[in-house]
């Protein structure tokens, strides 16, 4: 089966709604709308509604960004500046406790180098206090940072190499960035999702072994996000359900067409989807062609955001120059 | 209207068979299997096959390379040597003659950068046989590069910018490379074209004015291409088409859902996929996950065909050599 | 003989200062003290100073910047507004011109990238003007851009290709941004050299095939240009005449020893330093280890100047808006 | 004082040489001059070895390339075969051992990002042999790697990360790659050494904390490394030390002026060169003009090398096909 998913628990909240036309019990939404963003916060109570969005209990937020921001200095620094309100509402940082801030992805293949990005305009500063402790301000917290590569690369399971750092170098936090996949092409490049669940690949399928979560490092794991990439499954997937919704919007609800609409299941879909996307599936990627700029501006405003939320001593102009 | 298009006349061909399921007058097959790859002759030779594959009058010879050769150094060889081969086939070049190579395409956006990419690896010689002859041997051919951006980026049409060079320099052909889009995605940055037409951005529709060809440049013009992205409408496309072929043939060909089915035009799927991947529609693509690595091994195997092509007094060594 | 040189105007002068211990009959210095920035005019009114200098008769403004200042936007941002302002010094700007910028140099050798990088950054807007001129607001004026390759890269002598488009586009004025030579280690990266002068490989040699200057092209022509090198023979040098000062002033004006000192002549130099360099001599080049960092700082800074500078009509923050 | 210093055992062993004109006792030099290169194993027997060249106890072997052979294929195709000889003769490889490639050095700074490009071409295989051993040849053996980033940008010592990694996966050999610097123009991008002596920073200085080795890590651990760079300092060094030569060969060796030339010590010079290089000292570097290119086609050659040195059941045409 083609799995069409989603790693943004607001768009599983969105679908899961739009099949079943109802709320799910254990899933608390709460939506802001800001002056440069709309946030929603998804919040997993329980078991059900762990099963049923897909996503592990805890808290998700989503900031949506304006279309076309990327260059506006001002707007960015606003959304930093939510992103750096909510890591510090999912994690507890006193100024004594080191940071470990990991950027998942393949910095080689520009929509999954969003991580490895980030952790390049992270102020690092774990060395500095260690080695210099004078040259640098005491309310200055100890930073530090590792893009790991991706399986394919380095035939380590990224967990494997985050865990080893965690066991040798004991921080007292761990923000992982990751590029996402979203549902919606809308949500491309627009979306942050922060969450204090860890990222769990293949979440719901039970591989308990690759997830990146308080429960495999034993620290606090903040998980930040950004749908760079729709899969061409999603979009094959999509185009299909439409042209099969507008049919058997014609239809009479009686006649042998509907049955024979509503009758064709996942099975039969995903032989449709291979047929099409043949013989790529699993690695055909739909990104907007300017891709290779946007990942730049979205990884400044998340490490300014990270910076902020690490070092609240520091006012905004400072943490910009040092974020480069 | 959604212009679901090919830049390949072997695919146009093909998309004419399918629909019409016929042969057209004025067009011109020649298939031939070799070890390494698989051509095919497109030769449209009257007004007929210009209008109905929407390409002008001319010869197209289409390169389908094996899956998964990108790093096998002998394939790649191979396949330069028939690039070479069918330049020569195209374009006259005695010693005498100058050519000059033009990378179109936009070198920040690693699709399109395929143009760019292959002017790097040409060897460069014009300056070498102007201003220290005596250190070059007699038989090696003058030939300079450009790779002069895109309309967005430098706000000239980029005919322009060849023609003012083509004005100022006088060389006796050109040889243009650009990335090109495909309706298959089984072609994506698999197949080769080589044509003697030029490029016709928006063929058929008559937009003479952007032209890069022999009539507007005053000299030959090659064009050479592949297809490394298809946009993300054709997939769309062919998902709606597929659905609807599928359902068509469970239907009673009297029933009023065999009537709807069919008459479901070309103005519906335009409504259906604009809403499937509003906001973006134009610029949204479709890509392998590994484009960042295919491009520089496909650059280098055209840019190995056109030495190969221009300096034959050379053998594949010494081109090798020359070709970073 | 290696040659020593710079291509700072301010330069040549604190040299020619140096070894002659007077000021020259035909240059006039005017240093200005700046919050962000030494501004530094250097006005070259004769033959005189021309030759003396080795620069051609005209104006070139240095604009010093502070140690360390990459990140810190406040302060980009005042060197950009100071660029701006001297750029319109010497260039004459109304509404109707259409103004083309050129970013000369490697873009794949870094510290020369930075031509290419600036002209990234341009807001481009002829096509805008030309196509869809009701898009945009009547007092944004036209401008574009090319960055033409390098003659080892393309075959073309650069002064080619500026000169065949600005015959077929017509621009009113031409902007040259350059990556410099410069005599001091302390310059690199800090100074920015604006002049009405063009641009002159080898000036003073006469090889006036290859200006790119007012007279050349026919129209007005300002040249940018930052050192971000020193060549390593201008190590070299430094070290000898530093080693030789030092005895010197031990040595006792009567002896054989100091007249040995003050005898070493160019040629003899020359030989030590080819010694030194053997086998790179004319392409060793020192650099600041972080420079693949600063480069892109420094084109943003001078992007944003000169987008002050063509569009009076935008604020600040609209130009930042648009300069990526 | 400045430290002019080498990290290739067979220059330190040609300065020592050559200042104090006597062999060492302890270090066995063995020269073999090959069609394709030229190879000079150093091996430091004991302690007095040690002490006076400054590198640790155990063998160094060097690859003399020739001039300008970077994009000839057959003779990179030779050096590799040579480099993966000598990494055989330095660690035991047989079939079950599981080997870590560790590419030390900064991704972003071009000079220092050999050792991350070699991980980048290297086959890749221990999650293969891992997760689905039946798609794998049995004698094909399991090989990982990371490139771990520098101090500056993690904030972590590079040995603190490779040691749990170490400790994690429990590799049974280590192979690190890294750029160097060398004390000589003439073998920057041309010379290879292997040794099994680990990379120890600032050797001789007895700082064990940061030493990549057999005793820090607890396996074997194979350095190669490659001279990208000079230190400016050791241009304007060697340029002092010149001129002071040719000046003494004039003197009259009872002169004041040759007690004068031959009392400049280390201290005075020092402060000559920070007089030269003043503001940058540290990170000021040489590099011949066309490094961007050069490192990549020195990676692919290491990196062929490595794999044939742990694959020895692959041919040469598998390996380069799976070396990218």
């Amino acid at each position: 089966m083609i799995n069409v998913r989603t790693d943004l628990a607001v768009e599983a909240n969105e679908d899961y709604k739009k099949v079943h036309k109802r709320e799910i019990d254990g899933v608390i939404i709460n939506e802001e709308e800001g002056e440069s963003a709309k946030i929603t916060e998804v919040k997993i109570t329980n078991q059900e509604g762990s099963v049923k969005l897909g996503k592990p209990i805890g808290n998700y937020i989503t900031i949506d960004m304006p279309e076309l921001t990327m260059y506006d200095g001002e707007i960015m620094d606003d959304v930093s500046e939510i992103v750096g309100k909510y890591i510090r509402k999912l994690v507890d940082m006193d100024s004594e406790k080191t940071g470990l801030v990991v950027g998942l992805g393949n910095r080689q293949v520009t929509p999954d180098a969003l991580g490895p990005k980030v952790t390049d305009s992270i102020m690092v500063t774990r060395h500095l206090k260690e080695v210099m402790p004078e040259a640098i301000d005491d309310d200055v917290r100890p930073v530090c940072t590792i893009a790991p590569g991706v399986l394919g690369i380095t035939g380590i399971e990224t967990v494997e190499i985050i865990k080893a750092l965690v066991e040798k170098i004991h921080p007292d936090f761990v923000i992982c960035i990751d590029a996402l996949a979203s549902r919606k092409i809308q949500r491309v490049n627009r979306s942050i999702q922060i969450s204090d669940t860890g990222i769990s690949p293949g979440a719901g399928v039970g591989n308990h072994r690759l997830e990146i979560n308080e429960n495999s490092l034993g620290v606090k794991v903040i998980a930040i996000g950004v749908p760079t990439v729709v899969h061409a499954a999603t979009i094959a997937n999509d185009s299909i359900d439409l042209v099969i919704d507008n049919l058997a919007s014609y239809a009479n609800k009686d006649s042998e067409f509907y049955k024979l609409l509503t009758k064709i299941d996942k099975e039969e879909k995903s032989i449709l989807i291979k047929e099409i996307l043949n013989p790529f599936i699993g690695d055909l990627i739909v990104t907007p062609k300017e891709v290779d700029y946007v990942i730049d501006s979205l990884a400044k405003i998340i490490a300014v955001g990270i910076n902020i939320a690490i070092q609240p001593n520091l006012d905004l102009e400072e943490i910009n120059k040092f974020t480069n």
